[in-house]
Order: C-alpha cells, then sequence, then structure tokens
C-alpha cells in the first residue's frame, strides 16, 4: 500500500452472472485500470439492500458468480484488492459519521433517489436508508481516499454530492479527504438479443464466458435493424445490436466494413453475425476457460476475497484512525 | 454473560459533569436495577454529533467526566458493562442495517424531531443523521437485546418506534430481536438554585461531589416559594425546590415534618434548609470522596472503560453474528 499510484474505488451490487453489458459499460474499464492504479473493487451487498431488502436470500451466492465474473474479465486480483462491502465494518462507521453532517435536502434532490422512487413502484422505497443510499456510496469511495472514480454520466450528480459532503467534513475537522473526481468511462451501447438494452430482468443477455454454442446461437437469433426485412435491403447499422456489439469487440477495419458493407447491403446479416464471432467466441472462451478454472477451486475465490477484505480493512482502519482523531472522537 | 437476568441498556450523550437532575432523573435508577439486571451503561458520544457536530472537541473530557460521576453515584463497574458507544462499532452496523427497513414517515413523525427542529434555531438540524437518531437509538438498545428500557415519559414514543422497527425486522428475517418495554422512572421534579429546572445551561446546578462548602452555599442561596416573603408567612412547598430536594434525599418523617411546618409557618426557609443539608451533605461527601479517588488514578478509569467496551464488544458480536445470518450476509 505504499504506493504513490492513484487509488481507485468503484463496486457493484451482486445480482449474479454479469452479462456483456456489464463487461463495456464498466469492466473492461476496470481491467485497464489497474494497470495505473490502486484499485478497490467491492461487492456492493449493503446497497443491494436499499432497493432488495425484503429478499436478501440471493445476494451470497450472486456475489460468488459476481467476483469470478471479475476476474474472467480480467481484473487481477493479484493487482486490485476485491472485497466485500459488509466485511469492512469501517464502511458503516463513516457512514454513520458522514450522515451527521449531510444535510436531508442535499439527499431529497438527488435525481436517482427521485426517478427510482417514481419508477420502482412494487416495493416500499420511502426508508431512510433508501435515501441514504449516496451517504454510503461517498464512505465507500473517501474511505480508501480515492481521487478517482469509474463512473457513468448518470453516476455524475452522486459524485458531486460526494464532494459536497467532503468539502463540509473537511470544513469542519480540517483537511482529511481528498474530493473525489469523476473518471467518466464512455459507456458504449449494449444492446441484448432483442433489441432492446441488455438486462437480466428482460431476459436478453449474453453472459461473460457463454458456451461457444450458446453465444453462437444467440448471435444468430439476434434482433438487427428492424426495418431491414430481406437480404437486399440496406441496412443501417446505427439501430442494430449486432452492429454495437462489432464496435466493442471487432477491430476498427471489420466495424469500417461492417458498416460499409451494411449500409450498402453488400452484406447480410448472417455474415455480419459471423464475422462478429470471428472475435466473440476467442473472448468468450477465454473467459469461460478462467470461470472454469475459478469454480473448480472454490476454496481460491475464497481466499482471494478474504485477502481482500483483510487488505481492504487495513486501508481503511488507517484512514478512520485519522478521521476518528480529527472529529476528536479518540 | 451468561445470566439470565434481565438486560437493560441505557445511555447519556457526554456532557460533562453531572448535577443531581441527572441523579435523580436517570442515575439513582441506574445503581438500583443492578441488583437484578445486566446493566449496560454508555457514553452515547455518536448521538453527541447529531446536535453538536460543528464542535466535538469537548466530548473526550465531558465523557470522563461524566464516567466519574456514573461511579460517583454508585455505578458499580464490576457489576455492570460502562462502555463507550463509538468504541463499539457494531452499533454502526446494526444502525446501518435497520435504516435499511425504516421508512422515513416514522422518522419524520418523531415528536422529539419536530420538536427540536423547532426549538433549536442557531444551528442546522435538518440533516440525515439527525433525523436517524430514532434509529441509532434502536441499534443502541437492540444490539444486546435488551427488554428493558429505563426511560422518562418523553422517550416512549421513541421506544414505541423502536419496537416497531423491531417488529419489522424480525418479520422479513426471522425472530432475533425482542421487543424492548419501556421502564418507566418515575422522574421527580428537580429544580435548580434559581427555581428553573436544574440545568446546566441555565448555570443553576448543584453537582455530584460538589464540596460541603460549595453545596452549603448553594442550597442557602436557593430560591424557595416566591410567595414566601418574612419568616411568618405560611410556605407553599408544592413550588418550592428545596422541597423538591427533600423529597429525593431526607426521610419520610422529614419530608413530612416540612410539608406541614412550611405550610403553617413553623418553621422559615433557613431551618428547612439547615434540615436538608443534614442529609444531602453526606451524601455529597460520599459521591465526592469517590470522585476524587477516581480522579486520582486515571488508569483505573481508563481499564474500567476498557474492559466495558470489550465486555459490550463481545456481547454485541454474538448478537450481530446471528443478524448477519438471520440476513443472510454471511
Amino acid at each position: 500500500m505504499s504506493s504513490k499510484r492513484p487509488i481507485i474505488v468503484s463496486g457493484m451490487r451482486p445480482t449474479g452472472r454479469l452479462h456483456l453489458g456489464h463487461l463495456h459499460g464498466a469492466l473492461a474499464n476496470w481491467v485497464k485500470l489497474q494497470d495505473d492504479n490502486e484499485c478497490f473493487y467491492f461487492s456492493a451487498d449493503w446497497h443491494a439492500l436499499t432497493t432488495n431488502y425484503h429478499d436478501t436470500s440471493v445476494i451470497k451466492q450472486a456475489e460468488r458468480e459476481m467476483f469470478v465474473d471479475f476476474i474472467a474479465a480480467g481484473i487481477d486480483p493479484s493487482r486490485s484488492t476485491l472485497f466485500i462491502q459488509s466485511r469492512v465494518k469501517q464502511h458503516a462507521e463513516l457512514n454513520l459519521l458522514l450522515g451527521m453532517i449531510t444535510p436531508l435536502g442535499w439527499l431529497e434532490r438527488s435525481p436517482t433517489y427521485k426517478e427510482q422512487r417514481e419508477n420502482i413502484t412494487d416495493r416500499d422505497l420511502a426508508l431512510y436508508g433508501f435515501l441514504g443510499y449516496p451517504v454510503l456510496m461517498t464512505a465507500d469511495i473517501i474511505l480508501y481516499k480515492a481521487t478517482r472514480v469509474p463512473v457513468g454520466v448518470d453516476q455524475v450528480p452522486h459524485l458531486e454530492l460526494s464532494r459536497e459532503i467532503v468539502r463540509k467534513f473537511n470544513f469542519h475537522y480540517g483537511e482529511v479527504f481528498p474530493e473525489p473526481q469523476p473518471l467518466l468511462t464512455a459507456a458504449p451501447k449494449i444492446l441484448g438479443t432483442d433489441g432492446r438494452k441488455m438486462s437480466k430482468s428482460y431476459g436478453n443477455t449474453i453472459d461473460l464466458g457463454e458456451s461457444a454454442e450458446s453465444t453462437q446461437k444467440k448471435i444468430m437469433g439476434m434482433v438487427t435493424d428492424p426495418a431491414r426485412k430481406r437480404r437486399q435491403d440496406p441496412g443501417n447499422p446505427d439501430v442494430c445490436g449486432v452492429f454495437y456489439l462489432h464496435k466493442v469487440t471487432s477491430d476498427a477495419e471489420t466495424v469500417a466494413w461492417v458498416d460499409q458493407n451494411c449500409r450498402t447491403a453488400g452484406i447480410g446479416c448472417v455474415d455480419c453475425k459471423k464475422k462478429l464471432l470471428e472475435r466473440l467466441l476467442p473472448q468468450q472462451e477465454e473467459m469461460r476457460a478462467r470461470r472454469e478454472a475459478l469454480l473448480a477451486k472454490p476454496k481460491d475465490l475464497d481466499d482471494i476475497v478474504q485477502l481482500g477484505n483483510e487488505k481492504a480493512r487495513a486501508a481503511a482502519e488507517a484512514n478512520m484512525v485519522q478521521v476518528r482523531a480529527a472529529m476528536k472522537l479518540e
């Protein structure tokens, strides 16, 4: 931990097997960040409670699947710290302390809070913990003195709120925390097999490391430009999920070739999909092999996460010692 | 901890030296409860942040004074567990978990929340932690599976809220916690030297273990029935702070004697006060001696609190293991 490399923290709620949407929306970027940063990647199991407190039975298994997929995607546990939020109690302590200085108005105006309360109607979300989600998120980040946080555009307002909380903390208790800056990830659009956004809830995902057979079947059956009814019709790649996958999978030359030949009906959708599979299948196979290797040695995964928890705890505790001293609590 | 005695938890915010108002409003009862219960008494230093986050410099010293006064008043550290809330991180963890299931409406309707927001106008109290005060209070209590909580009438609505949170927790995750019941303490009225409620903020207190000289001076100068202007006027003990002190200090016979002779002008205020001092001074001397003994050995106090913290942590952790298992987080 003596490195002077920037500290990066990011977490994901444990929802089970990850898919290509997760890979290209977050994980691929996490993998790259390992080269020049000290990275902490965690399972946000306490956050999972904010919307799923009524059914927690799936969390543990979903978490294992997620960690396996992290590693399958290229996260290297010997370089990055993989840990479970609820195993590092300092998150709860800092969350409590930050809550004492966070105005309710800041939380009530959070766009996600308002949006989710409007959109999720099958559960009562007018809950104290749900309102406080950005406080816990802030604790998650600054507990490690992270300076950069890889986020999508939708998370930028939350991070702004985090910086406001940091400024208020530093104002009252002295300069303890750096202000975390967003590291904006270009979030490529990834569509599912049915042409809608790829999402587990739509049942339209292609999971990380799916078998060649299954991946092939899904890609070949994938919805393309709905306006291109016959082979000889020119297509519009800008509305085609297969083309989106090309852009994150194939090389630039292939992407240009697909773009042009789709628009001119030079190739059909079957040709295009086969071309995609040329690169996608080896990628899937690589991830599948990593998954299998890890699943065959469950103890290895346990050890990785346990070691990660310990490393995270040590880093967190070192910073909490400063926090408690700054607040004159110890 | 293998005793089957009922578990009692109560805490106090660290505000420094305690006075006769604290003694008769809470401590005297805490002392009695030690006989038949397993008692946990704590410094609520995290709670102190809910209203005093802007100035935390006084907390540590105030806490030491408070613990000294607990013991001076008769709390026996070999029978009761004295500890500091912030040293038992499980309070923060359970607070976070309970927050996930606590409806905002329950908190917003809390009478104390509404009252304090109206009354305290020199600080911004529209804060997340301040709103969540009853959640943390609930965590404090049920973390030890306390079944009875010594409270004043004003705290009954909070405890009702605690029971609602317990019921919701047990509904979602199984019967983990007993519902804590209030142990209503008759809260005798204790007036300060100026005839107003005894309170540090009024500067009208008689502190625990004040010297004989100082106690005597304060009692002799104490405001009595303002309508009794001359020795020969009959007095009304029902409005007299000295009489209130008689009721919690003197024996029944003396109280009856004062009552009757005040109303008939059989005695004057000076006689009445001298009679009070006959019992009050030895009480003060006893507490003063205990205070001095402890202040002379600061290491002993450190050891008491450290041992208390450890005992509290062990009890709290044993229950948290059950909580995490019930919530399927571990």
